[in-house]
């Protein structure tokens, strides 16, 4: 009996093991809440021709780009949304969730209240973790950005966007929430459109923003939970009247 | 009738210009919160001789200083908390408020959730707001500091100390909400202990902090409007179960 405990240990630490070091997005549930586990993408933005070069090889089956505008432009299409890359794509925004998953390989999530745990909150600037959220018949794209605004000082940066027009997303509240060690930071905003580029919302501030202090606070073993819910936003009026 | 109705208007925008120009720090009620309008004060502690000079003469009635510690040193007795000046007062812990009340003039409110309202919010750093607050049997020192943790940068760091001990501060929960065009950020923590000095805290990071992009998101007019609640600790944990 003892011997059959010992090798159902022994399974259980390899299983541990195995989790500890799979290097995947992945997806697990604890205490009822969705738990989803986004590792670290070092931004290659400003690094366009290796980026260009990664997009070509990657963007077989999806519609040819409009090379630098060099086409008649159709006024629907919009540019490709993703924060991580100089990507050339451009199409029509019902499209933009695809191309995210096939092209950019982000994850979606299904679920009105979920947890964001980025991990490896060391990795130096720039970083984006991000993912992909389904919710109330919408597409959302939650973003944690490490960037140094003033150099050698880097923050992070959360924010989420609405795979919609700017009217859509003003339908939406998001919140964000940070709680560890008796400590508890919230933020609630109505979501930005992506048709808003994410770099000029960081830039402008109007987002979660931490300290590397704050973060390393929140954090627990490298790791930041992030709590996220998203509500209508006649629900966050009637919230703000109580 | 028409005449009266004017009247009226003009004795209304006059108790309004009346109330814009005062600038004592002042209170009054809005829509059942007690709101208290503190004006800033630039802080003078990093200039020994004018405060010094200034505490010799506010100083009357308070018992002599303790200075640079040439006396046998009492272990119960505890350096002056005030924020602002670099005061060489020493005393009991009870006697801390008077000390702060009638030597640093820092005005006291009582309530269990007023509003903290911080005017000229553009002023250059290091400039602080400080108000006292009393409720739940214990009084609070709450302060708003602008600093230039890096040169050029500045950030509001707002924190709230229990004028106790680090064992009776643990008995509390304080919420600093900001709530302005659909946006909302709170903090919530465990007040530290005045006996903590307030500048570790806020180089530690451990409190609420906006950059100024964010103070200005929030700011309504060049002023800053920051909810405030104390609770017990034993409300803040069961809430977090929930």
């Amino acid at each position: 009996m003892l011997f059959f405990t010992q090798c159902f240990g022994a399974v259980l630490d390899l299983i541990h093991l195995r989790f500890q070091h799979y290097k995947a997005k992945r997806v697990f549930s604890a205490a009822g809440q969705l738990v989803c586990v986004v590792n670290p993408t070092h931004s290659l933005k400003y690094a366009p021709t290796r980026c260009a070069a990664a997009q070509t090889s990657a963007e077989q089956g999806v519609p040819p780009p409009c090379h630098h505008h060099e086409a008649v432009h159709d006024p629907q299409l919009v540019p490709c949304t993703c924060p991580l890359y100089s990507c050339p794509w451009e199409g029509h925004l019902e499209v933009v969730v695809s191309h995210l998953r096939q092209t950019h390989c982000i994850n979606i999530l299904q679920g009105a209240e979920i947890v964001f745990l980025a991990t490896d909150m060391h990795l130096p600037a720039p970083t984006d973790w991000i993912i992909m959220h389904s919710c109330l018949g919408h597409q959302f794209l939650l973003v944690l950005r490490k960037q140094e605004k003033y150099e050698g000082h880097p923050q992070f940066f959360a924010t989420m966007m609405l795979i919609g027009t700017p009217t859509q997303a003003d339908n939406f509240t998001y919140r964000l929430e940070l709680n560890r060690n008796q400590r508890r930071l919230k933020w609630e905003a109505t979501p930005r459109s992506v048709l808003e580029c994410v770099d000029s919302v960081i830039s402008d501030g109007d987002c979660l923003v931490l300290n590397t202090s704050l973060a390393q606070l929140f954090s627990d073993n490298g790791s930041l939970a992030i709590g996220i819910a998203i509500t209508t936003s006649k629900v966050h009026n009637a919230e703000a009247e109580m």
